[in-house]
Order: C-alpha cells, then structure tokens, then sequence
C-alpha cells in the first residue's frame, strides 16, 4: 500500500486500484432472515439490494491495515430490519466499525451463545474482539454507513451465522427497533 | 479489549480504563518550529496548550488494533501552524488516520528525503505505511481532530523528526496555508 488520501466513501476507496465492491441481494440472504414467508413474497416482487461494501484487503505482510465501507439500504424483511450476513473471524484478528451516517446496530455473538447489541450513529466507534460472531443492521430510514478497519489476512467463517443465526433479532416495532430472542438460534 | 461502543470523543474514549491521556505545550516542542525567536517570544509570554492525544494501546497480542484521538488547537509559531511533533515507526507497522473534525495537512517523508503532503478534511481517509515519517498541522482556525489506528506494539522513533524536521514547512500565507523548504532538514 502506498501513501494516500482519499475521501472516506465509495467513490473515494475506488480510487484505488485493489478496491473490491461486493453487493448482497436479497436473494443472497436466503435463509438468513426469520420470517421466510416475507422474504418470499419480498423476492417474488424484486431482488432488492440490501447492502454494498468497498474493500481493500491489504496483501503485504501482517503488520498493514486492511479496510472498506458498508452500506445498508433501509427496509424490512417482514418486521426484521435489513442487514448484513454476519459472520466470525475463524482466525485471531479484532476489528474497529466507525459509523459514519444513519442509525444502526451492532448484534456480536459468541460461539458459546453470549450475546451483545451496541447503538452506531455517527462519530461513534465500535470494538469487535476475536471471537465475537459480528452483524450490522439498519434501523433507521436513511441509509446507514460504516467503516470498518482489520488487520490483514483474516479468514471469515460465514457458514456458523448462516446455520444458526444471531441469538438476538432486530426488528421493527411500533416506536423503534426492538430485540427479540430468535427461535432458531443454536449456540455453534 | 472487550467489545464497546463509545462516541469517538476524549469523554468517550475515557470511558476505557486503559486510555491515556498525553498534552504538548509549547515547552515540550523546543527544537521543533523554525523560527526560534517567535518560539521564544510566545513561550515568555505563555506555555500553551498545542496538542492532547487520548489513545488506547492495544497491550495483547499483535492481532488487536490500538487506537485514539489528536486534537490540535489552532495557531502557529511565528507563522508555522500549530503541528504534533511526527514521528517514524521504528518497527513495521502502518497507521489510518481519520478526520473528524477542522482542516489539517498530513506530513510525511521517507528517510532517504522523499516528501508528500495530504489534506486532511472531515470525512477523509490517510494511510500511513511503514517508512514514512509522518505529522499532522492544524491550518484551520478551529480545533482540528482526527482518529488513529495502529497495529499494536509499534516502536516509535521521535529522535530522527527532532533533530532534523520535515522537509516540508506549512506555513501562515496571505490566503491560506503554503508550503516551504525546510532549511535546517536533512535526510536521516
């Protein structure tokens, strides 16, 4: 990586060459959120865009920094809030979120089932350690972006959100988001 | 570290119990502007305040990232804008900075002489890779503030940057900021 300065957004992060922009469909959540039927009445309809990220993985040695932006599209699938897949790190490695606009949550796990939810809105910075399973939800109106920063060469383990979700699911209440326990869920 | 959410602010950094709080007045920056007089002049008169970095060094393995806040008040030394002392990272590492808040520059140089200037405005990203020294200036008139992470357990050598600068001096012009050659600079 050489020296630069950019503005922190995706137009900004395109400006380098590595940049990678990954978007998630709904139809690349299947599975992923609790109410199945709405999903599948959602995706008969369109297969919405629920979030985007631009990244650049750093590929020197372990001692750089690898980083990109997300950004969630608000809405709802039934009563559950848009959101990222989640996933764990499967190698030692932890993790810093910056909020940059909208109104979010943090949903961490751990593989033993302990789970925590931290507000992100803008000017506020997020700690993920090593070990906590990692989900970002838009609970606002407007579309709701991050920064996240890591160090290089961790490997994601996708598979255990995938199988069993988080313990705790974020959704649409009559004055806000609202927790509720997933009936799915297994601690891996 | 534990998982946190914190607003990115001194108070919310001190929330950490392991966040330092570190000041520099004038009198800690002897040597370090170019005009010796005005540097007098202003420390007879008073010992102000130039810069306060909170940081939380990451203290476990080297797979954690560290982290904190600078902010610079306004002002300068004869007509050198207000600066942190810079420094090399004697071990490898590379640095994110962040701006949060007020107009700042980035300096950075190579030992071998090499000089590069970047714009640090809220809502940009820098990256600091291993070799290049680097500091930061307020060439605004309020206070300029920015976030830092690191990989930890970086060595940082201060002594290089205070025996002989930067190569680049950011100075008070009629209309703004302007660079000029640093006389007394030497490639380490």
């Amino acid at each position: 990586m050489l020296p630069f300065g950019l503005p922190l957004t995706a137009e900004g992060l395109l400006q380098l060459p590595a940049t990678k922009t990954i978007s998630r469909r709904l139809s690349d959540m299947r599975g992923y959120y609790a109410d199945a039927e709405a999903y599948a009445a959602r995706l008969a309809a369109e297969d919405s865009l629920i979030y985007t990220f631009w990244e650049t993985e750093y590929t020197g040695d372990t001692r750089g920094l690898s980083f990109g932006i997300t950004e969630i599209v608000p809405g709802t699938v039934g009563r559950e809030f848009h959101m990222t897949k989640g996933h764990f790190h499967a190698s030692d490695g932890d993790e810093i979120y910056l909020t940059l606009k909208g109104r979010g949550k943090l949903l961490l796990q751990t593989r033993q089932g302990e789970a925590r939810t931290y507000d992100m809105t803008p000017g506020g910075i997020c700690y993920i350690p090593t070990g906590w399973g990692h989900r970002t939800v838009n609970v606002g109106a407007e579309p709701f972006i991050f920064v996240s920063i890591w160090p290089p060469h961790i490997v994601h383990d996708y598979e255990s959100v995938q199988k069993y979700g988080f313990p705790q699911l974020m959704l649409q209440g009559d004055s806000g988001p609202v927790e509720a326990p997933n009936p799915r869920y297994q601690a891996g």
